[in-house]
């Protein structure tokens, strides 16, 4: 390996952001450093907040290449790694796939601002807000609908996507605000918690310090 | 042409999202039939509110294949007709170009929410709220570093890219709000009004019955 490759993230417990990025570097089976920003650091945090392209997580810095938004993380993955299968051969599974991961990308902003990422949380009585709720059901059916139509285990088929490292996150959130899920959900969301990569990542949040403030940058 | 290809979109005043999507399907030169959906019409609004994937916009249908995300379009129109260049040749460039256009389509809600796309509009002592001139300040530090790097007139060169589509609502709100600009990016924008394709949309825009309400919907 004589490329210098690192993929800059913040809290592993709250970046929903990061999570994404990482589980797509994870799949693409590149190696690679991990550089942690840490948004209660005041400097960062004032960074962070004007968006400065500097600080901007994830960000992946391959061999001078910088790509700092998710999903062009994953376009990039794909292309220096098209046997990894980041989207899925047939022309219009890929096509769906990528309108599916847009979809995560650009919208269910109620879903993200009222049940945000928090692996460590555990809500039992929480009250899903009508609006998030909308959201939620979408979701539900956009899994439903590729697990159903490619056979599962997950979104895409029998080997993860890069739909799979969008919608990690929501799984969490699902678990942590005990969202209710019918059963084709449920076995998807156990099936990407049961990832290796998703277990290293969880251990890496578990073990976090408390004092880490939320600070999500979303795009 | 044997294939048939439509393009699903709403208000030509009010909708960037459909005009991304069809600016990026001019710029691939598959010819194409619109489907315009109305918003105003009681059963439409009430399908667009529940993000029905019967009716999202803009919605691609090219021979069977349905893509209904506006990145998703734009990845499957350059497959399509790589010959097209709807993303830059270079690695790094086409990481660049699709790291600013995943900014636009996940980010700016600032600037989205209170600066509106809406072609017709002129307003000219505008007061822009200070979180989307945050929004905005980056959208001109994004611009000037393309412009710059690449060359212009258009922001990856020569040929219009990807990120001139995801941009180029941009380019009409701040014509509508009289958003105060730069050199390059007062030059960038005349060039992107004056590219043929932009003056068949807002020529369609003028034309739109008043009474059509706007309803964007953002994913």
């Amino acid at each position: 390996m004589s490329k210098q490759t690192t993929l800059t993230i913040s809290s592993k417990n709250y970046s929903s952001w990061s999570l994404r990025g990482w589980l797509m570097l994870k799949l693409s089976g590149l190696p690679f450093q991990e550089v942690a920003v840490h948004p209660d650091d005041v400097d960062n945090r004032a960074e962070l907040l004007l968006l400065s392209p500097s600080i901007l997580v994830p960000r992946l810095d391959h061999d001078g290449c910088k790509v700092w938004d998710t999903m062009a993380i994953g376009e990039y993955l794909n292309e220096l790694n098209p046997k990894a299968h980041l989207l899925p051969k047939d022309p219009v599974a890929r096509a769906h796939c990528r309108s599916v991961c847009g979809e995560m990308h650009s919208g269910f902003s109620a879903m993200r601002a009222s049940l945000p990422m928090n692996i460590k949380g555990k809500f039992e009585s929480f009250k899903v807000w009508s609006k998030a709720q909308i959201d939620i059901n979408r979701i539900l059916v956009i899994w439903q609908d590729c697990l159903s139509t490619y056979g599962g285990p997950f979104l895409f088929g029998k080997e993860p996507t890069l739909a799979d490292a969008m919608f990690a996150p929501v799984v969490t959130r699902f678990l942590t605000y005990h969202v209710e899920l019918d059963k084709a959900s449920e076995r998807y969301c156990e099936h990407i918690m049961a990832m290796p990569e998703m277990k290293e990542w969880v251990m890496g949040a578990l073990e976090e310090p408390d004092d880490i403030e939320e600070l999500e940058v979303e795009f």
